[in-house]
């Protein structure tokens, strides 16, 4: 159990109340209990943490919370986020290879390391100190799994994908299966070789039934940092920059590079060998065309992709249209008296 | 077997001909043969029918179609559906716990189920009577699988995800993994707590590799008879209200709260904090941008979506701009004349 | 080890330069070493490949390479895909039953086949020669796989669902879930039967987590020779041509059927009851509406889909608006003085 006074410690809070007040867990302000931790960003949801049955609060400076705890940090949404980690920490691993699990004896496995069920790993691979691997995870021949990595039940690694340390796989992922590239001849596709790497970065996350295809003849790239929503597509080739983040049903075609701390909103299509800069904003649905660059920092819109504010300002005039006709044909209607 | 006056007695319907007719399954007017029920429900499709070899016919009230057995319903088509499950019973369950399936000693089984090979189900794990598990399914500590619920092959169940009775999900199938919420602080995203629950109510079925998100602080709840289709996406704290129906592709962003009977087309995309009201329909491809309300009954197409009368009138004037424009360097002219 | 002459007659190349060289693999030039195999196909890309570490490329009829020893074809690109298979075949095949397979008594398993770990194969379930399963795929009662198949981990088939020769499923693929068809009636969506055929013919190729439905009361049919990249949904009875090319998060609604020889950009939808003749392109995220026809050759863009170069002309439109709009106060202005 914490105390208000060490998680103030912890966040480099200011605290303004009761000290020794226990703090258990985090919740809405609506349901929250007594020993819930709760955060107030704005006045406006002043009432609705004074209401709460919680009795520690996070708020950004100069807020006051009668007959509450207050701790005042810089930005509390962010600190309630450290804070939940801290408080709910991931149970400690318990190391063990369960009996069912199928590893070849050239796979490298170090210590501490926790391995579910039917779990298949294969010659070559490796497992990091700390990582996990639940039920059904399927680590192909050579790939390599870094340290203290999470994988959720089911995910795969084709041969030679590479996670580095930190990384989090949610149920269904799927790393390094050969990128969609075909060469038309002789009446049929023939594959185009799709023989690259495949490279996810420290701290990444990639959500449910997300797919990561290994490079044609160069890598796909994921840096530190990106998280990847649920059933997006990242093809061969694809880069993206450190701390960018991808939202669910994304596709991002081949040989196509994305920036740093780039957003990409729900959906976004992104055609191959464009090239999205820093700190770009993709609004949901927007379609990038083939061989295009996204300016840093621009935020975008529809598709194809434009500014938002043109966007939006050639959505008006399209609205306009009734009226700008109507206008016309009074003019004619004028000219022929 | 079942006879064609035990069909019209289960189905209420006033049967023309011969009742001791054989009725062994259903097909298409095409492909049936003699034993095989068809139905009709327009004038349109009454040749067709007529040269069927099918001889029992579902068909609206008034119509006659010479040489078969034919029932009178009110709705042909959604008596064929009935009269199918009726006639092609899911074979009954043959209760069996594989030798294979790993079940922790603190799960509760109820008798009467079927877990097939490879099954792993967790601590405090809940499976109700009647339900059947195929291979690979991975059930979570403490998750919950009501009655006469059919997992097809590797559905995950998350920790403490809930499914209730007769709920279907099939192949690939990720319920209750974590929702995609960060904050961004001292150069990184750190994980908004996406500690809430999940559950899938009554006779929901839901389509292959789709994923439901357990809530963040709030619950991610999908109402009873609710359809689902392959490759969703439904995000942490969404509601569905009953009897939605939400086709393949769509993505449903956080918070986001849907009505009852909502119909959502193909590669819809909403964001979060919308309120989709009771009856809309949702064009395939439509986007609704963050906070919007759609209105009951209202039918909408387009990004951002508008009224469907309006998305088709808006794209009748860009038919015309052409016109317009011509029109206007006409008085142009005619002006410097 | 194969040698330049060995590549220029499995290519059928004029080869200029020393026959003798080795040649072990294919590469991009700049990452090229000494024998593996690069390939240029215009003028511009002569210098890339001049400074490249690869002895021997592939070039166009008359293109001249100083240092290089150089295969003359007609297509260097298809050439580059020939040789690359050719150069690293896919290793051969280590027939096995691995001990942890569950084989139903009723399955027919043709010799010379790799049944992988923790693979499922159920009552009457048939594996042609050749073909190879890996860990917990999931073959349903009465499913066929043809000869000399590649099913990566964990692609689920459902009963009776029917793959040809030569087919390759990625990690994730279903095949053969009941299609999403439902009529409502007495307060409830009853299923509409899903009890028809999916067969997907030789040679064809679908990405990781792409789901093909069964028919309803027909089938779907995938022909021989198309591909399909990740995450992509075909609905119940949909036909596909052969040759067609399906890219990633494509969406093909019930009954839609596809010609031979198509294109079908990222994140298309395709509505129900649709006909897209041979040889369509249609460019990505485009929506095609219920029942309409993409005449053959044509190449369409937008939603709703319409010919490309009328898309662009609209588009152009819209863009000259604000300029329209200030004609016509001119106009009037000019009326009123």
């Amino acid at each position: 159990m914490r105390t208000a006074n060490e998680l103030a410690e912890f966040l480099g809070a200011t605290i303004l109340g009761n000290g020794n007040l226990p703090v258990s867990g985090v919740a809405n302000p609506d349901a929250a209990r007594a020993e819930d931790l709760i955060y107030v960003d704005s006045p406006r949801h002043l009432e609705r943490a004074a209401g709460s049955e919680a009795l520690c609060v996070l708020v950004p400076a100069g807020m006051e919370l009668a007959g509450k705890t207050t701790l005042e940090v810089k930005s509390p949404k962010f600190a309630f986020a450290k804070a939940a980690a801290w408080l709910l920490p991931r149970p400690a691993l318990r190391a063990e290879i369960h009996p069912t699990a199928i590893v070849a004896n050239s796979a490298r496995l170090s210590a501490g390391i926790r391995i579910g069920p039917y779990v298949v790993i294969e010659d070559e691979a490796e497992i990091g100190h700390g990582s996990e691997l639940d039920a059904f995870c399927f680590i192909g021949r050579g790939a390599k799994v870094g340290r203290d990595c999470r994988l959720h039940p089911r995910v795969t690694l084709y041969a030679g994908a590479t996670i580095k340390d930190r990384v989090e796989l949610h149920s269904g992922v799927v790393i390094g299966a050969d990128g969609f590239g075909y060469v038309f001849g002789e009446g049929r596709h023939v594959k185009f070789p799709q023989v690259g790497r495949v490279e996810v970065g420290d701290d990444v996350e990639i959500g449910c039934n997300s797919c990561v295809d290994r490079g044609s003849l160069d890598a796909t790239e994921i840096a530190a940092g990106v998280k990847i929503d649920n059933l997006v597509q990242i093809a061969h080739n694809v880069k993206i920059g450190e701390n960018s983040v991808v939202a669910a049903q994304v596709g991002i075609s081949g040989s196509t590079s994305i920036g740093d701390s780039v957003m990409i909103g729900g959906q976004v299509g992104i055609a191959d060998h464009c090239t999205v800069e820093n700190g770009a904003i993709l609004g949901a649905q927007a379609g990038i065309p083939t061989g295009k660059t996204i300016r840093g920092g621009d935020v975008v819109w529809g598709t194809p992709a434009r500014p938002i504010e043109r966007f939006k300002e050639q959505y008006g005039w399209i609205s306009r249209l009734p009226d700008l006709a109507s206008r016309i044909r009074k003019l004619e209607d004028d000219r022929k008296r």
